[in-house]
C-alpha cells in the first residue's frame, strides 16, 4: 500500500524555494544532495529555477507523473494545494509545513479539511508538520525530509512520530558506521499511521531490524495487531518515553494526551513482543548487533579478552543482564591450554593476554563455537601495538562469517589508526563497540529477544461456568440505583458468579444479627463496616481482626457505629483466616487498551516497595505465571526459609478470571482483590471492591 | 616527591628494539611521536640505533643525566638492570616488563629482590608489569608508555592500576575531544601506589577532575587517606569493579585477592568523596562536565529544547536521577512570553520551537541564568537545516563562558557537517553530548558532586559512658574457654557494657528455673535455646514467642529439650514485645578496613528485599542516619500509613555505639542485633549474636 510513498518514481516539491534556510529549500536540495534517481519538479509561481532544478508555476504544469509532492507551503494553503495534487493524480503527499493540529483548534480545522480533499483524490498523507521519509536504495536513494543525515545503504529501518528522535536515532545508527534502510517520521500522523508503515517494514525483506520511538497511540489496538504480526518475523526495538511522572506530563502536551503514554506503552511493547529499551545509545547499539549477528540460542556467555580490567567490567554487565558465564568442558579447557601461552588463562573469561596472536584467538573461538554449554561470544580486544592485529581481526572475521553463534566486540582502539584492523572486522560483520558495557548490553539485548521469541504462547482461557448474566445483572442493579461503587454483597456476588473464591461473608444490619452471624460462622471472625460511600474501611476504622468472642463483636460493633456516620451502615461479618499470605489482584481500565492487570504482594511493607507486576488484557496462563514470577518477593510464593509456598496455580486462575470479568463487562472502570489471603492449598478473597462508570 | 616521575628530563628505554613488534621499540617510538622535549637513551647492547637514535650499550655509557629509565627487558634480568640505574643515579624506574608477582612464586621473588635492590639507592619503582605515565605538558609531552592513544592537552587525570582500563579511560576522554592532563597505569604497584600518584594528582594545578579504577587496595587505609585528602581539592571520579559475584571473582583473580573489592570499594568511595560510578561511557562522558564546567548549587534544572521527543527523554532521565524541574517564575516566564515566538512553550521544558533563532535561545538562556530557582541548564540543540545555526552557538558560548550555572548540551548534528557551530560550543566550554540521556547523566553526576561535597560531615561521637575493660574482660574469658560464639549472657553483659539497650532476659537451666524467671519477669515470655554450639537457634525450632502462661512455658521448655541435643542446653527467658518494628544492625570485619556496619529492616520479606544500609567504621551520627534514610523501607520509620514511627535518634545511637565497640574490640569477628524490636519511644534488641576470632 505505501509502495509509492517509500519508492517514489518522481517528486514534486511545492514550497520548493531559493531562499537558503526555508524548508522547502532542504528538501530539495536534500533530494539532489543524495542523488535521487527519479525526476525532482520544484513548485513555485515566484521562481524560475530552484538549486538548479527547472520550477514550475503549477502542480498542473509539470509534465511528468508524480507519485509523491511534498507541501511545505503554509498550512493555510495546504487544502488548495491537496486538490491541485489531486487533479494532477499524485498518488502521496508529504506535508512538512506545522500549523495544524498541534497549534489548536484552527490548525485542527486545516488538517481535518485537508484530509477530506485528500480522500476525494484517493490521496494518502503522511504527516503534516513531519519531515518524511527516505529510502536508501541505490536504485532510487530517495531523501524525501528536511533532515540532514544521509545514511549508507543497510537493514536497520526506523519509524517515529516525533521527528527530533527519529533524527537522532537516524545519526545515531549512521554514527555507528551501521547502514539503514528506511527512514519515516509522520508527525501529525492524520492518514498514514505508524501501524500500516510497521507492517511495510515487515513486509520488506531488506528490513531486518526495526527501531520504533513512541509516545502514545492513536488507536493502540490497531497499533497492538501491527506490532504483533510484524515482531513474528523480525525483531522490532522499541523505546518508550514519559516512564516518570514528569517525563509522561512533557510526553502528554507534546502528543496532546493519547493514549498508551508510561506504564501501557511498556505493556503494549511486552504483550506484542517488542523489544523494550530506555536509553537511545543502548538501542541503536543493540540495533547494530541484530543487523549483522545471528540470535543466540541461550543465555550463556563465553568470553575472550585480552586485558584483565575490561573483563572484570564485562563479567559484570553481562552477570547484571541475567547471562551466565559457565565454565567450559573438560575438552575445551584442554585445547586451549594446549594452544594458548603458559600464562593464559583458560577458564571463562579466556584470557588470551595481550601479547596473543591470531592463532591464539582462532584456537579460543574454535573452542568456543564448538562448547556445547556456550550460546554467544563476547570479546575484548585492545590493539597492543607489539601485535599484529590486522591478522587477528582477520580471523575473527572467518570465524564470524560463518554465523553459528553471535559475536559481539568491546574494540578498544584508536580507529584513526588501526583503520585496517577495523576493516577486517566490519568486513567481517563483527559489531564493534567502544566500552565493554556497550557491547555486553548489546549481546544481552540478542540474548533478550531470544527469550522474548520463545516465550510459551498459551491461548487466552474462556472459563465456561461463569454467569455473565448473573453478574451482568448485579451491575445494571448498581447503575439503576444511582452507584459507582458496588455493595459488598453485589462484590461478593459478582466474583462468585466468575467463579472467583471468597471467604465465607454475611451481612448483619445491627449488632444482634453481628452476633448470631459470627456464631453460625464461627470464631474467630472479622468485622468490617460497609456503607454506600465508604471506600476507605481501614482508614475510617471500619475493620476489626481477629475476635474471638461475642463480647469481642459486641465491641468492634458498637465502636463502628459510633465512629462511622452513615445511614445505611452494615456489618460484614467473615471468617478470620490467620497466617496466610496477603496477595492483591486489581485491574484498571485503560482508554483504547482494554484493561491493565495489576498483581502484587499485599501488606504496607510491599505497598512500600511496589512490589507488583503488570499485564494487559486479555491475560493468558502464561502471562499470569509469569506476572508472578516477575515479582521480587515470588520466593515468598513458592515457599522460603521454613515458610509454605502458596498455591500459586489458583493465583493465576484467578488473574485469568479477572481478566475474562472485565472483558466480559467493560462497565466496570475498576477493581482489586485486596487482600487475597493465600495458603498452600487454599486462596479466598477477603475484601474486593469494584467501580463502574 | 613523584615530580621526576612525571616531568623527567631525559628518558631512558633499557630493551629498546628495532623489532616493531616488542615493547621497547614501542615506548621508544612513543616518546618519538608525541615529541618528547628531552633526551631519549634507548639502551640495548646489541644495537647501534634504535628508531634512528643513537643506541647505548649500557646504562653507564649514557653521556647525560637519567631521571626515568624504562626496563622493558625479560623479568630475570631486572634485578641487574635496576643495579646498572642506581650506579648511574636514576630517580625513577618503569619497569614495564611481565614475569613478576602475577605469575606466581619465582616472578614474586625477583619483584621482591627488584624492591630491595632498588631501595639501596634511594631509587623509585613504578610498576612492574605496567604500562607507564603521560604527561600533556606542551613543555614537556612525556609519553612513557606503550598504549597508542596520543591525548590532547587538558585537565582531566587517568589513575589506574590495570592498564587495560586505564588505556580505555584515556581513549574514550580522547574520542570525546576532551584534553587530558596525566596518565599513570601502575601494574603490580610494588612501589610507588595510588595514594601516592592521587596526592600528586591532587596538588598538581592544571588537574581539575580525576578519574580512578579500583579493582581493590593493597593499603586500604593508606587509599582513603589520600583519597579523602584529595577529593577536598577536587572532584575524583571513580569506578568499581566486581560489583557481580562473577566480576569480584574475575576481579580478585585478576588483583591476586586485594582487599576491597566488591561491596567495601563503594563504602570507601562514600566514605572518602569519590564520585562513584558504574559505567566506563557514564564515567567519562561526566568527567567531561567536569573538566568545563562550574558545578550546581541544587539540583533544579532548567530545560531549553528546540524539538519535542528527545525533551521528554531528557526529562525522564533527569528525574530518575532525582534531579527537579521547576516550574518558572512568574517573572521569567513573561519574559519567555514577550521574547519567544507565540507557538513556543513557556514551561520548563522551555521548548524554542525547531525554528528559533540566537535571540530566542539567548532570551532563554538568559531567564534561566536569573531564575533563582535553577540551579543548572540542559540544553537540547538539534541542528535545523533552515537555522543559523552558527549565531545560536555563538550565544551559547557567550552565556557558557560566564560560568555562572553549569550547562550541558545534547547536541544532536551530523558533526562533519556542522563544524563551524561545533567549533563555537568546543570553545564556549560547553560540553556536548549525543544522547539525550548521556547528557541528563553528566549534568546529574555534576549535581551529585554538590550534594556529597556538601553533606554534613560531623566528628565521630566518642562514648564516655562505656566500660571497655568489662566488655575486653567477657571476651577475654570467651576465648579462655576456647569458644568463639559468645553465650547469650556474654552477649548481653557485652552489649550492656557498651550501652546497648536489650530486653532484660534471665538464664534458666531447666524447666523449673524457666518458670520460675517467667513469672518474675510477667507475661507474655519468649523462650530461647542457647548452648555454645548453637548459631541458628530459629532453624533449630530453639525459640517460643508469645507464652502466655506456666503451661506454654513448660511445654516450649520440653520441645526444646527433645529437639536440640547439646549438653550444655540452657534457656533464655525474655519479655515478649509484640507490634515493634524489627530493625537488624551487625558489622563484619573487612581486612584493613576495620568492619563494614549493616543496618536495615528485619523480618523475612525485607530479608528477600536486602534494604539493608552499609558504612564502613568509625561510623558518625549524620552517617547514621544516612543509612537510615537510605532504605527504601525508611518511610515505615517515620511512620506511614497510620503506623506509628520508631525513635531513629536511639537506632542512631546504637549504630555509633556499635562502632565503637568493635572498633574498641577487633577481636570480634562479625556481630549482629537481629532483631531489634524498636517502638515510637523505645528500641530494644532481643537477641543478638557475636562471633570473636
Amino acid at each position: 500500500m505505501l509502495d509509492k510513498l517509500f519508492n517514489p518514481r518522481s517528486v514534486a516539491v511545492i514550497g520548493a524555494s531559493q531562499k537558503a534556510l526555508s524548508i522547502g529549500n532542504v528538501i530539495t536540495k536534500n533530494l539532489l544532495k543524495y542523488s535521487y534517481k527519479g525526476p525532482i519538479y520544484p513548485v513555485n509561481p515566484k521562481a524560475d529555477e530552484v538549486c538548479g532544478l527547472k520550477c514550475y508555476p503549477t502542480v498542473a504544469a509539470i509534465p511528468g507523473d508524480i507519485d509523491l509532492a511534498h507541501i511545505s507551503i503554509p498550512a493555510k494553503f495546504t487544502p488548495d494545494a491537496i486538490d491541485e495534487c489531486g487533479k494532477k493524480g499524485v498518488q502521496f503527499v508529504i506535508i512538512n509545513s506545522a500549523g495544524f493540529k498541534e497549534i489548536g483548534e484552527a490548525g485542527l480545522a486545516i488538517e481535518n479539511e485537508t484530509v477530506k480533499r485528500a480522500r476525494q483524490y484517493g490521496m494518502r498523507i503522511f504527516g503534516p508538520n513531519c519531515q518524511g521519509i527516505i529510502n536508501t536504495d541505490p536504485a532510487l536513494r530517495a531523501y524525501c525530509d528536511f533532515t540532514f543525515t544521509y545514511p549508507e545503504e543497510g537493514h536497520v529501518s526506523i519509524v517515529a512520530q516525533s521527528g527530533g528522535v527519529g533524527a537522532l536515532y537516524m545519526q545515531a545508527i549512521h554514527d555507528l558506521g551501521v547502514g539503514m534502510r528506511f527512514y519515516a517520521s509522520n508527525g501529525n500522523a492524520c492518514d498514514i499511521s505508524i501501524p500500516e508503515i510497521l507492517r511495510y517494514y515487515g513486509s520488506d525483506e531488506k528490513t531486518r531490524v526495526i527501531i520504533l520511538y513512541a509516545e502514545g497511540f492513536a488507536d493502540p489496538g490497531d497499533f497492538m495487531d501491527a506490532a504483533r504480526e510484524v515482531a513474528e518475523k523480525k525483531p522490532i526495538l522499541g523505546m518508550r518515553a514519559g516512564r516518570t511522572a514528569a517525563g509522561a506530563n512533557a510526553a502528554a502536551s507534546h502528543t496532546g494526551g493519547l493514549a498508551g503514554v508510561g506504564l501501557s506503552t511498556e505493556l503494549i511493547f511486552k504483550k506484542t513482543g517488542i523489544l523494550a529499551f530506555r536509553d537511545v545509545e543502548e538501542m541503536c547499539q543493540a540495533a547494530m548487533a541484530f543487523a549483522a549477528q545471528p540470535v543466540p540460542k541461550g543465555n550463556r556467555v563465553g568470553l575472550i579478552t585480552d586485558t584483565g580490567g575490561p573483563a572484570v567490567i564485562a563479567t559484570d554487565e553481562l552477570c547484571d543482564a541475567g547471562l551466565d558465564i559457565p565454565p567450559l568442558s573438560e575438552k575445551g579447557t584442554a585445547v586451549l591450554k594446549e594452544k594458548l601461552f603458559p600464562e593464559a588463562s583458560v577458564r571463562n573469561p579466556v584470557d588470551v593476554l595481550a601479547t596473543a596472536a591470531a592463532p591464539h584467538y582462532r584456537a579460543a573461538l574454535d573452542v568456543l563455537m564448538d562448547e556445547p554449554g556456550i550460546d554467544s561470544i563476547y570479546i575484548n580486544f585492545v590493539t597492543p601495538p607489539f601485535v599484529d592485529t590486522e591478522s587477528v581481526a582477520k580471523e575473527m572475521a572467518t570465524v564470524s562469517k560463518k554465523r553459528c553463534k553471535p559475536i559481539v566486540c568491546n574494540y578498544m582502539t584508536d580507529k584513526p589508526q588501526w583503520t585496517a584492523t577495523t576493516a577486517h572486522l566490519t568486513e567481517g560483520g563483527i559489531p564493534c563497540y567502544d566500552y565493554p558495557e556497550m557491547a555486553a548490553k548489546s549481546l544481552a539485548a540478542l540474548t533478550r529477544y531470544h527469550t522474548l521469541r520463545s516465550r510459551p504462547k498459551t491461548p487466552v482461557t474462556i472459563f465456561s461456568d461463569v454467569d455473565r448474566a448473573q453478574a451482568a445483572g448485579i451491575i445494571q442493579e448498581t447503575r439503576k440505583a444511582g452507584r459507582t461503587l458496588l455493595a459488598a454483597e453485589e462484590v461478593y456476588a459478582l466474583l462468585g458468579s466468575y467463579g472467583i473464591p471468597t471467604a465465607s461473608c454475611r451481612i448483619a444490619r445491627n449488632v444482634d444479627e453481628a452476633e448470631a452471624e459470627a456464631e453460625r460462622i464461627g470464631f474467630p471472625v472479622v468485622i468490617k463496616a460497609d456503607a454506600a460511600n465508604l471506600i476507605h474501611k481501614t482508614d475510617a476504622g471500619g475493620v476489626a481482626l481477629n475476635l474471638n468472642d461475642v463480647a469481642a463483636v459486641r465491641n468492634a460493633v458498637a465502636a463502628m457505629t459510633k465512629r462511622i456516620d452513615a445511614p445505611d451502615l452494615k456489618f460484614l461479618v467473615q471468617q478470620y483466616l490467620p497466617g496466610g499470605m496477603e496477595i492483591i489482584i486489581g485491574a484498571k481500565e485503560e482508554r483504547g487498551l482494554g484493561y491493565i492487570l495489576m498483581a502484587g504482594i499485599g501488606g504496607v511493607l510491599v505497598e512500600l516497595l511496589k512490589d507488583v507486576a503488570f499485564e494487559l488484557t486479555p491475560v493468558t496462563a502464561s502471562e499470569a505465571e509469569a506476572m508472578l514470577r516477575s515479582l521480587k518477593t515470588y520466593p515468598i510464593l513458592t515457599g522460603y526459609r521454613g515458610r509454605k509456598g502458596v498455591d500459586q496455580a489458583q493465583l493465576i486462575t484467578i488473574i485469568q478470571r479477572i481478566s475474562q470479568l472485565v472483558t466480559d463487562l467493560p462497565v466496570i472502570r475498576e477493581m482489586d482483590l485486596n487482600p487475597i489471603i493465600t495458603f498452600e492449598d487454599r486462596v479466598v478473597a477477603v475484601d474486593a471492591r469494584i467501580i463502574i462508570s
